[in-house]
């Protein structure tokens, strides 16, 4: 029995030969994810080299009413690149390309399957880099779509300040580029901003110019331990009011310590901590350092644990990029569910000491970290994976962390985005504003192709 | 005979007393601009003093199919604010208040028709300032509604990064939220950024919640004088290259010294110069003066006039901003048209050159100033009033700096936006993305009721 899509499959085949898949393995590979989801393979996995292939894909996507999903790396946390309704999976895996590098305009051009490690990589001769940092190797096309963060965003800011233009491939198969290389421009609606957060859910990025920065003439980084919650989080909060330009402020609870020191063999003392970077001039790091000392010292904090050399500091951030995936190596039986909440940086400690205590009531395994600099932490909730009651207890702390959030002034989601896992607070976040979502997306893609059953309400 | 658009006016008579007006001079004062177009009267002007006003003049003139024009300080200078198709203008004046000032979250919630130097007159006390700085007296309704930017944009950035969430009434009369008091988000479509730059074409902004900054511990300004604009403009470049973080790095070119001597009393010598600012620690500032210092000397410019008092920078800045005015009182009997570009900052000095030597053969008066830290500069071109031909010149200087800015990798405007006078180019720069435009537009506003004849294509 031939399949209905075997049309559409032909087509694909003709334009892209073995770059189009119906293989179970390749279908297997991406209808997985780092979430809670369970697996929701593609019909098919395309890999295309070119802009107009991607053009070419859709328009066959189009023309068969096919759902067509983006992959970049994968790494998302809301089954954001699943394929709940089937269809097409777009892997730019093979459009890896660093374009062009304008080291007097401090921007690059790159394609969307371009991951954030190889472009420093790539970078690091120039005297520049790329400052947006999740912990995982995500793709700049990823990133773009989920208008990611990371450690560095409290300084450098996130992928919605980062991209100054691009390429984008809509629904219809025609090609846009939005943005040019001017630093500003006031020439109509904000195309780039637009396309910067939509998850794949109006058009597939082919092209993306972002903005670079100097490497600082100094870096120096240090942990230090606080005796409580509190005491950690009003250090943030002061450090952030008094203006000093943190490169990174990290928050991670005496749960994931006791995870770094099992994983890593680190004798960190099993308290909350602050983990800090400080970029300048040698002489502005070492204001900015005595700057938070001071506040660290009021807050009764320890003295800073100093990372002197370039390997420390790898060492100390590959450590808190790692994280994650210590925690699912300490609690391997698990089912384990990110979530992602972001406050006003005044409600910070309100907000992370009201989730701890919950936490704790629970009895659930559930460290906490965060980039606290900008309101936003992270929880990892491990509820047993064969236990329902505790799987329920999980969600139920889930909702309440993103309750919690919106009651305070604040998001559901810091930077992780909307995927299907928060589909459900969209309504109490933005109102009206969803629907004048749902308005944008049906103008630009009115048969719903572009990655169905994400972000926008499900009809 | 009484006016088809009566049973309007009743209505909006009926909802807001004698703050609905279609007198004469009421009209005649919201038909004129700071730009060269003509005068283009609205049919009313309406004064509202509550959102739910807003949303009622909306929803009038919805049921009417009449134009509503959002009107602020009416300082745009593309005709922006004009009603070339009539209708109601909606003017902001008596939304005026300052709502609230959270300096442990560092943002302020206004209404619309604040204005900048209010503002900050209002948050003095707080130690916060809010830093996009356009040199009029512009509203912060309208400043979010052109994507404004100014002096300190270099290091502040643009009304793009500046704007945390809006409260905007849309075409159908709802009122809408979009983002949230949390430093940054990643829930779905970034309707802020969609609003930002929409010249009132989308909806009227009610109410902004916006980013503040920390009044810098020490602040030190000064202008230096290079022999041509090459040397000042490469400084420019050479500064930003090498990352320090300037608060101000404005250029004016040897007319506008001369202007600013004639007007103000000064003498400078009558040579390119740059006007800069500096914020930090006494340390910092210190260290950067140095660093810009050197690349001034190595460029061959003179040695900084320090402006060291509060009261000397004041003069310096109000010097700066008020040099269109001061042009067109030396230039009183000209037709002056401002036209606006950015590029990227390493073509610079070959947009500013090239188009010196365009006006010099003119024959024309066109001093040329800009807010070069962005690549961002501005032309006054002054033909005279009464001679066509010197205006089709200035028209074809105007054009061809437009079209040097696209070809060099930049836009045809850096922060003044389009309404109506730059509709000519946005083909050019946007190509399909001007009909995305066009789709977003009519979905969000079928009638076309909201600032007809702007910003999108005229059909
Ligand atoms: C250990 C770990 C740590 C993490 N830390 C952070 C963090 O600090 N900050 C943070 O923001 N996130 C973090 N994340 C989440 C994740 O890394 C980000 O969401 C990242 O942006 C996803 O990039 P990706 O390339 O893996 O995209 P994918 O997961 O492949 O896709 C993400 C979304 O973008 C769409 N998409 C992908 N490519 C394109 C394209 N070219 N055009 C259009 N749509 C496209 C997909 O359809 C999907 O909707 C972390 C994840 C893990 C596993
Ligand atoms: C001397 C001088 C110097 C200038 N310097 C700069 C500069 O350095 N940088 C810069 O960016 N600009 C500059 N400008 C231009 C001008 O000040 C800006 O465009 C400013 O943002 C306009 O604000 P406004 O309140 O005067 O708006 P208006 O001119 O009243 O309106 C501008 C646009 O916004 C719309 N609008 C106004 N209020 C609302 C609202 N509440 N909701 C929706 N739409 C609304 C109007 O319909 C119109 O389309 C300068 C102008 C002058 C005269």
């Amino acid at each position: 029995m031939t399949s209905p899509m075997q049309p559409a499959f032909d087509a694909l085949h003709a334009l892209l030969g073995d770059r189009f898949t119906t293989g179970t393995s390749d279908r297997a590979l991406h209808g997985q994810s780092e979430s809670h989801f369970p697996d929701m393979p593609p019909d098919g996995v395309a890999y295309p080299e070119t802009t107009a292939e991607v053009a070419g894909i859709v328009s066959i996507c189009t023309a068969h009413g096919l759902p067509v999903i983006g992959w970049g790396a994968g790494t998302s946390l809301e089954g954001h690149a699943l394929a709940p309704h089937g269809g097409i999976t777009v892997d730019f895996s093979r459009m890896n390309r660093v374009l062009h590098v304008s080291a007097e305009d401090m921007l690059v051009v790159v394609q969307p399957g371009v991951t954030r490690e190889q472009l420093n990589e790539e970078l690091r001769a120039t005297g520049l880099f790329f400052p947006v940092d999740p912990g995982a190797n995500a793709t700049l096309g990823g990133m773009a779509s989920t208008r990611a963060s990371g450690t560095t965003a409290v300084r450098y800011g996130t992928m919605r300040g980062n991209v100054l233009a691009l390429e984008v491939v809509l629904a219809d198969g025609r090609t846009l580029r939005t943005g040019t290389r001017a630093p500003k421009s006031s020439t109509g609606y904000d195309l780039t901003a637009l396309f910067v957060g939509a998850e794949g859910t109006l058009g597939l990025i082919t092209e993306l110019t972002l903005r670079l920065q100097g490497q600082p003439e100094a870096v120096s980084a240090a942990v230090c331990a606080f005796d409580d919650m509190e005491a950690a989080t009003q250090t943030v909060i002061l450090t952030i009011q008094s203006g000093i330009p943190m490169a990174r402020i990290e928050f991670i609870d005496a749960t994931f310590v006791r995870v770094f020191n099992a994983q890593n063999g680190t004798d960190m003392p099993e308290k909350p901590h602050l983990m800090v970077e400080f970029h300048g001039t040698t002489q502005s790091t070492r204001e900015q350092a005595e700057s938070f000392g001071e506040i660290v010292t009021d807050m009764g904090g320890s003295a800073f644990q100093w990372a002197e050399r370039q390997e420390d500091r790898n060492r100390l951030w590959k450590m808190r990029h790692n994280a994650y995936y210590a925690a699912r190596a300490q609690w391997p039986d698990v089912h384990a569910m990110t979530t992602d909440v972001c406050v006003p940086i005044s409600k910070l400690a309100q907000a992370v000491t009201e989730t701890a205590s919950d936490i704790a009531q629970s009895g659930l395994p559930g460290p906490i970290l965060g980039h606290v600099g900008d309101g936003n932490f992270h929880v990892l909730l491990l509820p047993d994976r064969d236990d329902p009651a505790q799987i329920a207890k999980a969600n139920a702390l889930a909702h309440r962390m993103a309750e919690r959030a919106l009651r305070l002034g604040g998001t559901v989601s810091g930077e992780h985005g909307i995927g299907m896992g928060k589909l459900k607070y969209m309504d109490a976040e933005h109102g009206a504003g969803w629907d004048v979502m749902t308005t944008l997306k049906t103008a630009l893609d009115p048969q719903g192709i572009m990655n169905p059953g994400k972000l926008l309400r499900q009809t």
